[in-house]
């Protein structure tokens, strides 16, 4: 299978164009409306029957902030200056954040909000204060990282940043999908459904400068006389890639995305030259919450011991989980707290006992771990602190009402979903980097397809893909527009 | 940088011969062995003065095994199982393990101790059974990973399988590469030194069938008729591919390698279409022993918390501090066991005291947990076993003789040596496969080029490296000669 094509080796073009988006989804709708707005004529290529993608299928949380706040922040009193925003995010993600696309994001994400607002998505001014992965109460703004757990909260103000469309609940992304891409159709984009890339052309240059698709059971070549953007999501539906890169979250978790997240984009631009970085982190979610007095339960591994303060972020806690004996894990609660996750409603107790080590001999853990582990934690949780991993007080109370349960989070019995982190590197401006950081002319990349914003699953935070999406998809667009200008 | 130049863009080809090896080190050497062996000219470049590569550096333990047992292991009355070896192996490395690759390793490791025996590599009929790094005692067998530690020997009979050069020491790799290079230079191969790859030749079909080279000065290109073989070793010398694949890692870490490992061959290959894999994954040696008794010692995290069995070998170790918050780890130990560890001679003490109570104040770690995690431990160890970790009794005694020390090894401070284990996909015969696990036609990689038998540092032995790269060296020199037959 060659995923390029020679430009001496097309005889003719079945159409051209200015421009190419490959894939229709938050990214690709974005890149298109600002490339028509600069006055290119551009075509979307969406192998399914329908634009949406990922983008459609989740709750659209957006996570934004900075420059004071976005305009939906600063109505509710939040400030978030852009060093606050940065401090954040360069804590999430450390040695693996890049920094030239963080400074990009942090300058330009409280613009893309009212950017957004201005394509007609409906936001309501209201904050939502309590822990939850998507409030149901309407509310367009929330908490959904670790802004206010440890470490973050010392190193960064907590501030809500995730923006939902308002009233949406789980179905924010229907309605932002539907109406970018009403303002798609009415922008003019040529929208092509049903079009699977399956090559790029390359000229003698190494320039990018069209793609072959399949529609109606054959193949088309179309010329993009100003370059393709890759927009075509995660790998994460792909079994070969995914048993590549991450092989031991392939095999025990639950997959999170359309079935086209088969990481065509990522390939192609490999096989132009690109290079795909950080193919081995992924997004785990182990939501213990909500609902939300379950945070007031311990978590413990194999060895009865805690491993991580149980009010972080479910990616957080997944990733620690992740880093287990056998990637094993149990959450130890009482019956004052004890309550179903809402997300993992089949989450299996394995232990039940009046006492904490009649829990802890049934579950086979060993002797003296768990009532060591609880005896401590209740002492400090007492005294309002937790000097072993920080869990704010708010979540701190004595597990002391019996009977005790043990339920168990371990990967290969949660099947926690999963989606991928890693994709192709790319300035700022969505271009395409090779392995030496050279752009690959013609070649730009924004979504899933490239590595974006949350790079490790460990700092990731609920809305942070899709504002990355949107707002790298809007940049692409953007400086193709503005080098087809200047060419 | 263009690391691909089309077949119709040579003008003529400065020198032509049946296949050349880019790299002279244990794969390359092996390699090319094989197809002179077979009747083919070789030619086989070294960036380099002479060969060596990071062989040459290394111990040159071989992990060997299967069959039965090596004659060197049958010698010995140790006896080792093709099953038994292949569930070491599988143990080791999850479901990152390559079984093809694995399988292909048990059937012919043990021939291929006979094979470099054969070479004129000597070895001594004699076992080192203690606790090293490398036996300095010149005996040829020792235990170099973490067969005699849980899990491990509970999934497999523990066996010694670090084949060394007799009387070598730390020199096993001189000594090695030494003999291969004059094999090499008898077999007829021709070996031009300081000869750089900096291209792929590719034709039409995407078969390689050549490399360009800078020598003298000047850009010169060579035909190779039936293939190409990298075994330019890995990328740990290379800033930017470390800092892309490995961030973490490569803010702390020492760089263990040669001058040449820079990822050329890697790159090299991912330009002709073939796929790198696991490039997160690195080998970070946090080497406590020897001398041995520093086993006796217990390792805590910033909780606290022990978090591992002290008995696995250095790269598990290493594996499991880098989980730890902040990378941070401390060895907890007394008067009666204390010594500097030979390897990281550097180390820091950060708190010495009578009790307990008084290092774990010292060392500011939360108050009662280094406390209660030490008598939880000599608790056990007096009874002579370890519930949590399940350290070898042999390694299990209380720690009960102050003064007691706090010696940091947290890998800021300790700055770890590291190498990389992620390369390019291959079959076992070297042929290097694209993401689409097709194979591209007259191209092979070998050694830290390819992703080898070992594939994380957490199931890493000293001598897979070496066994791997001399191995699938072999392999690929075989496979080649073969297809040459078969052309």
């Amino acid at each position: 299978m060659s995923r390029i094509i020679r430009r001496g080796d097309v005889a003719a073009f079945d159409a051209s164009t200015d421009a190419i988006v490959c894939g229709l989804g938050g990214a690709g709708a974005c890149a298109a409306l600002e490339m028509r707005a600069a006055g290119l004529d551009v075509m979307a290529l969406e192998g399914a029957s329908a634009g949406g993608g990922s983008t459609r299928l989740s709750a659209c949380e957006m996570y934004l902030g900075g420059s004071g706040g976005t305009s939906l922040q600063r109505d509710l009193g939040i400030e978030d200056s852009p060093e606050n925003f940065r401090r954040y995010l360069m804590a999430c993600f450390g040695e693996f954040a890049d920094p030239a696309r963080v400074d990009a994001f942090v300058a330009g994400a409280a613009a893309h909000f009212d950017w957004m607002e201005s394509q007609g998505v409906p936001y309501r001014r209201s904050l939502f204060t309590g822990r939850d992965v998507v409030a149901l109460t309407g509310d367009s703004l929330q908490y959904t990282g670790n802004e206010r757990a440890w470490p973050f909260r010392d190193l960064a103000t907590p501030v809500p940043r995730g923006h939902l469309p308002a009233d949406a609940g789980h179905d924010g992304g229907k309605v932002l999908m539907d109406t970018l891409l009403q303002r798609v159709e009415e922008a003019g984009v040529e929208v092509r459904c049903d079009h699977r890339v399956t090559a790029l052309i390359q000229d003698d240059s190494g320039r990018v400068c069209g793609v072959q698709v399949k529609a109606d059971n054959r193949l088309h070549c179309l010329e993009a006389r100003h370059g393709v953007i890759l927009c075509l999501g995660g790998f994460i539906m792909n079994e070969r890639l995914t048993r590549q890169h991450i092989p031991d979250l392939a095999a025990v978790c639950t997959r999170h995305g359309n079935p086209g997240d088969r990481g065509d984009g990522i390939l192609l631009g490999v096989a132009a030259g690109g290079n795909a970085i950080h193919m081995g982190q992924a997004f785990v979610g182990v939501a213990h919450y909500p609902p939300a007095q379950l945070t007031y339960g311990i978590f413990v591994n194999a060895q009865g011991q805690r491993f991580v303060n149980e009010d972080v972020y479910l990616a957080r806690l997944g990733a620690a989980v992740s880093r287990q004996t056998d990637m094993r894990a149990w959450m130890f609660i009482d019956n004052r707290y004890f309550a179903r996750p809402d997300y993992h409603d089949t989450t299996v107790i394995v232990a039940v006992g009046e006492t904490v080590a009649e829990v802890e001999a049934e579950a086979g853990l060993p002797e003296g771990s768990l009532q060591q582990t609880v005896a401590t934690y209740n002492r400090h949780a007492r005294a309002g602190h937790d000097p072993l991993f920080h869990k704010a007080d708010t979540w701190l109370a004595p597990l002391e009402s019996p009977p005790y349960a043990l339920v168990d989070y371990s990967l290969a019995q949660l099947r926690p979903t999963c989606f991928t982190l890693g994709g192709l590197d790319t300035l700022p401006g969505g271009e395409v980097l090779s392995p030496d950081r050279e752009v690959i002319p013609g070649l730009f990349a924004a979504g899933r397809t490239a590595a974006g914003i949350p790079r490790t699953g460990e700092g990731y935070a609920s809305g942070m893909s899709v504002a990355d999406a949107t707002f790298f998809g809007r940049q692409a667009g953007l400086r193709l527009a503005a080098l087809a200008r200047s060419a």
